[in-house]
């Protein structure tokens, strides 16, 4: 997350200037507009703009004339109402725009979340800079055994350092090899005027996945909460996971009333198959229910007895 | 266009409040915000919020830390050179919500752009209103007979005088059974407390599709933009462009550079076949070309030749 | 679903014309293809083309050169794994196309799933037919009192009657007045030469909302199972449930795996808050749990105990 | 494109068998279904599925209850005018499944075409090939002087040499520290047991961007003629186009009638803006323009010349 003297100037800038308006507001969110929130080592997410509040969710539930209702608690109640029964698309009549700086890798989970605005930082028209992501030591995993998909225990001791001195000598390798490419400094100059360097367009094929990259990014709020249902999963990669959590708590600061219910109806429910919902049936007329006996796989009997069992 | 004292006071309340925020403004579109833009004899359009402006399309296309360039010449450069190679994206990047009245059948086409956010009025909640379009005698017209689809010429006098007069007493008919089938006046009281009233999910299906609706409808500019290519086009049916043509002068006020781009390169532009390109080159060559040796057919000859001819 | 002679006859052609191809086929789904199944008074099902079958989601799921597993078996638990863990993408490599004929209304909150494509019969080019909908009987409900949005009890006896009459005068009121404001026969011929029509695209504001108009719809499997998770649901309006229910009896032709899946983890599933997630932990640790002391609110608790209670 | 034994035989499988259908077919499709198409030097594209043809456009068009209509020469009249006026939801009708293998740099511009659906090859859950892209030496070019974003003169001799040669030390390198890290082969056994390998998720970030992955691709027709409208376009990266132009080739087998309308009226059209057609009109009547008098941007006037003096 190193910036030039300039873009800390812009920054500061944005931040700094205000105007007046007729639109809703969002007081919690205006605090932090355009601010780096840091995440994993030299990645951000800021907040570049944003459109409505909760009671844009309510006004547009009721194609009001004027903003909601009158009181807060009915706006609560409504928005609960409107999570719990899946009704979505008032809240697609929020929207908010990111400017996000991660790795090429996860830009590529990301995108796959295609009812969403992109601009991407142009390897064709600009260079990358040389910042790379490098696991903090108490991220590098193991293949997880049991599930295909995921990590293990974590490395450590020699294990560990041999990951991170490969992974950090071929970045550099690589980028140093993209420079000699290129045949240009950053700022566009020739670095040896006797040879042609290769257009940027093919010489961003040296770069590996961990290099960062930027994006502008916009989505509306049920579609964000979509994406955060998903990568704010145990089950998702902690890279992108560790995104996500920023933007959870972002989240909280917009639409308050929202985050509630989101917590309540989606992050922290739980869908129970059919199979399911009647073993649990059976529990509470108190029958003793066994994997053997309960018609569901292990897999889903061990997940449907952890659920069952966590505290509260 | 009629609306309840309630209503009016909501709107009232929404424009004279102003609040500071750090977000780019519109100061065009501010004027404006929340005021009803008539349209047809009982339908408008409201600004009830947007994001972003031209700067931001600039910024989005840069990944820029900060807003756009510096200087507005620049950004009306860029803003022309997006839009005439197509660069869609950063256009994306700014959103406009808007409230709707519009007849049944306008909403019908209207609903048609998917990539939008609705909220629609609901008649299985809510009565609708005693509100139905009847066009202006000069929006009369015959069934096209060149085109299947469109209009001829207006009618006029009694042949006009009887289709008024039939829409209207239609509607007021449709409208009376709605009433005595739903067995509620608009405040949801019985009418006759003696009989039971038909589900309001049934009863309005008694109503024909010139009545009114109301949409809350948001889109990005890009697509706003593809909105307008489409119904402010002289092909779209009047009534459709009517609120297009409306939505081009908010359209002016919000993104005056787009705006103009927007006219030159799309709306007053024209797309030409490959055999039309030919033409016009054997045509600049002092070739003398007929229909018969152009190698298109009638019509695309009559339309190619209109648009060569049409006054600068 | 009166259909002429000639519709008929390209039924029936095409029943009966069978190609050769190297492409996955659905046999269950061949038997029904372009055959018409009916819905509501008027309206119909057709199924006119598909792709993919449970072995294709396989397939896509792997990225396979080959066609999905080489055991069903495997491809069934690998279709319920990519179900329970919502992996949806695989279940879009699947598509199917529809021709459905329903009323208006109906059609209005069908075409709000905006991931599909559809083309409508046009009423700017053609005449509508004469045809409408009519409740059954045993379908005229009253407005639900505890839930605003639905119906109550079963209208009975003269109540119904005279709103069958209402709705079938009024229809037939309205279907006049097209024709005369057309002044066109069905052919197209005119019917009072010495005087104009109005054009077809203005006459057909005179209809009501249970004019029957048609689709062709097409989607993907992930996008109709959504649909259907709505449509086929209780809280769905009769009438547009009645199409999701003859659309589900398809998926089980088509894609038996994935339909078995889908009623196991959706339909028949259910998704329990936070909150319910905790009163089920205290019931099954054996304490008494009351709406009071339950955190749950008076409709939440309904919901959850009817769930719990319901026979499995 | 090397493939294993499995893979072949695979798809030698798919193209033997043969199976009977009611649907439409496309029989200069079926010709090459699941066949490799090749492409840069490991990649290819096969055709997975298709739905539709140019009769189903037809038959989509006129929401029929049959196959398009009687005549080839009026599907084909129907065809060119649905493409003329942008009537694009008939196309929307007809569907198509690809099998590609590209470098990751090319799938990062690829999967922004967002309606489509995407399934890619996880290194989540499997190792990647050693399989990386290296240019042929004729498309090694220079950073272009004029454009940003593009290439210029193509390199030779020794730079060019020492581009191949950088290139491909540099995936070799960075692949066999992917193998290193991961301390699996490519059946998933450890290389050395002693030591754990690195997860999967984590590991791949070694790679570059040149490496080839795999998507299947499905999307509509189209949005398809869309992605070749920008992707087979001349400003397109070669690397991408060169998929384009296989996919272009494909299409003219799909769909021929739509082919021939998609050259005519779209690939080889030109959009010419209001100013530019102001210019022609004031040429086309004898007046002397230059670029000082024509009112376009030194830019604009070379572009337009140069489209006026191209060759028929």
């Amino acid at each position: 997350m190193r910036l030039n003297t300039a873009e800390r100037d812009e920054i500061v800038r944005q931040r700094v200037e205000t105007q007046l308006t007729r639109r809703i507001t969002a007081p919690g969110l205006e605090e932090i507009l355009y601010d780096r929130m840091p995440v994993l080592d030299y990645g951000f997410v800021r907040v570049i703009d944003y459109m409505g509040n909760d009671a844009a969710i309510v006004q547009a539930a009721r194609v009001s004339y004027g903003r909601g209702t009158k009181r807060a608690s009915e706006d609560q109640g409504l928005i609960k109402y409107l999570m719990r029964h899946r009704h979505t698309t008032p809240f697609e009549m929020c929207e908010i725009k990111y400017h996000v700086k991660l790795p090429i890798f996860v830009a590529r989970q990301w995108i796959r979340h295609r009812t969403a605005n992109v601009n991407e930082y142009s390897a064709r028209y600009s260079i990358i800079d040389n910042e790379f992501y490098i696991p903090a030591p108490e991220h590098l995993a193991a293949q997880a055994t049991a599930n295909r998909q995921g990590r293990g225990d974590v490395l450590e001791g020699e294990a560990a350092q041999r990951v991170l001195d490969l992974l950090r000598e071929d970045a550099e390798h690589a980028y140093a090899s993209y420079i000699e490419l290129l045949n240009e400094d950053t700022s566009g100059a020739p670095i040896d005027p006797a040879r042609p360097g290769l257009a940027r367009e093919l010489a961003r094929m040296n770069l590996s996945l961990n290099f960062y990259t930027q994006l502008y990014w916009k989505i509306d709020l049920h579609n964000l909460m979509h994406f955060l249902s998903l990568r704010a999963d145990p089950h998702a990669q902690y890279e992108i996971r560790a995104y996500a959590e920023v933007i959870l708590d972002i989240l909280k600061r917009w639409v308050p009333m929202t985050y509630a219910a989101f917590l309540e109806y989606r992050m922290n429910a739980a869908t129970i198959s059919a199979t399911g919902l009647t073993v649990i049936r059976r529990m509470l007329a108190g029958e003793t229910v066994t994997q053997q006996n309960s018609g569901l796989s292990a897999r889903e009997w061990r997940e449907l007895t952890a659920l069952l069992a966590r505290p509260a």
